[in-house]
């Protein structure tokens, strides 16, 4: 739950975890994320394709991402080879500009580093063709969004991601929202491989939308990314080695033996208790709301995760 | 400037720091951030009013935070009232949700604090009107953006804030962009007294717009904001006092011997340069962006701000 309060524990009793002393008289008032997720179905929670799932250790803790392959497959094909190839051990996070991005891979992957040191790519392809758009289809879920958007003619959510469309070029797209993640690239379109990644951890920086691809959204372990210093070279880049994070090390979730995976759930963007919490987030009734928005700007909604229970 | 590059030095050369050499020959080129700043007349900078200045030490380095007394007059007097008598000396940072605030103040300000331990508020009134938005007026200067948004009917800047407007109430309001700076309050909307701040580290929560007191911006340190481990308690708080960050003192720049003083201007939001700033960012044509977005949200802009020269 989010708003600035003073006495946080007081109205964490109250109305922020859902215990009913102060409202429960009061038909109009706003149901809380938690009450709603409460009253969720097991079939409105997904368990994402493990083979879709990238475990990235850092030394703070892990951080898990879902790969979006019907967005961007072919950058989703390349991030899986370049990971079962044990690129990102080893790499590191080189840059974190402040309200902007969080960037990992290759520390010798700039103008100061000695091109011979690079990591060899193995398998993966070096190049690879933008896929910045792809074609709306109707076998792609949908749900839309009622309050508009400055960037695009249509937003919401299609399979777990915030996605924005243009009916006039039949286009769809992931958008740059917090925690998304997208692929670094030189200036030729060719250049994006997936060897070296960006989160996005401010406000969305939405003018990146089909200018880059964009692979996955971080489901855990955000605050690893966004909470490190900044980096105070040009760009956020670290200036000095021993200030980047070393990645331990990146797996596919799928490669990882049935105990060791993360039992994580994602609810999905097309149930009801989704359109209820978008519903409430828009039209927040309580007294601490004088003055609900009404509306909601796409990349203001978060998509619940939860862990998995443990199978009976 | 903004872009996930992957050789960062290389295109630092070309590009973002306005070297000339791969686009000299190319008249429809989007001018840099630099390039226009460069250009920029010193009419077109304004010193910040010193009394508006809000000098806040870190341990990590100084924070400056701008006042807009005028919108949240009330709220501007109590803080500096509380500034002065030193009332945030030795206080903390107390919170940091990711995606959210980072929030500071008195640390035994919540349940398990001991309310008997509350550093008292001085002559600072412990209670306030809300203030949340003020009436608008043709005096106060308004620099519209021309691509809409998705909270309000009418957004843009005054005196160097991020604005939204309503002619149908005529009501305007500092909005919770990046970087602004609010009241934090219980339920009743009086107790918003200044004692509790906030900055905004995340997607713009414009949901709480008109909803709490904005009192101002971080003009500099906001990476010492923004850039902290985000805290494990309910609503990112630190659960352990020694995760809190100690804040040494707060002054009002007016309260400084002028060699102390910050030497700080900020680009005037009515000025040129920051419409041609705008209308860059909005229209990116070089070799890395193949898809402008021709369109630009409030909260995407930054407002330039720049260490003065010093006197001849």
């Amino acid at each position: 739950m989010e708003r600035p309060t003073r006495l946080a524990a007081a109205l964490l009793g109250l109305t922020l975890l859902g215990a009913p002393a102060l409202h429960a008289d009061s038909p109009a008032r706003t149901p809380t994320p938690k009450e709603l997720l409460d009253k969720s179905s097991a079939q409105e929670w997904r368990t994402p394709d493990p083979q879709n799932l990238l475990l990235m250790q850092l030394p703070q803790g892990k951080v898990v991402i879902e790969l979006a392959p019907d967005f961007t497959p072919l950058h989703v094909a390349n991030i899986r080879t370049l990971v079962r190839e044990h690129y990102f051990d080893n790499m590191a996070v080189v840059r974190v500009q402040d309200n902007f991005v969080t960037q990992w891979g290759d520390p010798e992957d700039d103008d100061k580093g000695d091109k011979a040191k690079l990591k060899p790519l193995g398998s993966a392809k070096a190049t690879l063709p933008p896929e910045y758009t792809r074609p709306m289809d109707a076998k792609l879920p949908f749900t839309a969004l009622p309050d508009g958007d400055v960037y695009a003619p249509e937003v919401g959510f299609s399979e777990g991601f915030p996605v924005a469309r243009d009916k006039a070029s039949g286009q769809a797209w992931l958008t740059h929202c917090y925690g998304m993640v997208g692929v670094g690239r030189d200036i030729d379109p060719q250049t994006g491989n997936g060897s070296s990644l960006y989160a996005v951890i401010g406000q969305a920086p939405r003018g990146l939308d089909r200018n880059l691809a964009v692979v996955g959204r971080v489901l855990q372990g955000m605050e690893f990314l966004s909470g490190l210093p900044r980096g105070t070279g040009p760009l956020g880049f670290y200036e000095k080695p021993e200030q980047r994070l070393s990645i331990r090390s990146a797996q596919l979730v799928s490669e990882l033996a049935p105990a060791q995976r993360p039992k994580i759930e994602v609810l999905r963007t097309d149930s009801a208790t989704f359109a209820a919490l978008i519903d409430a987030k828009r039209n927040r009734r309580d007294d601490f709301y004088r003055n609900p928005a009404g509306k909601i700007d796409l990349c203001s909604i978060n998509i619940p995760v939860r862990e998995a229970k443990a199978s009976p």
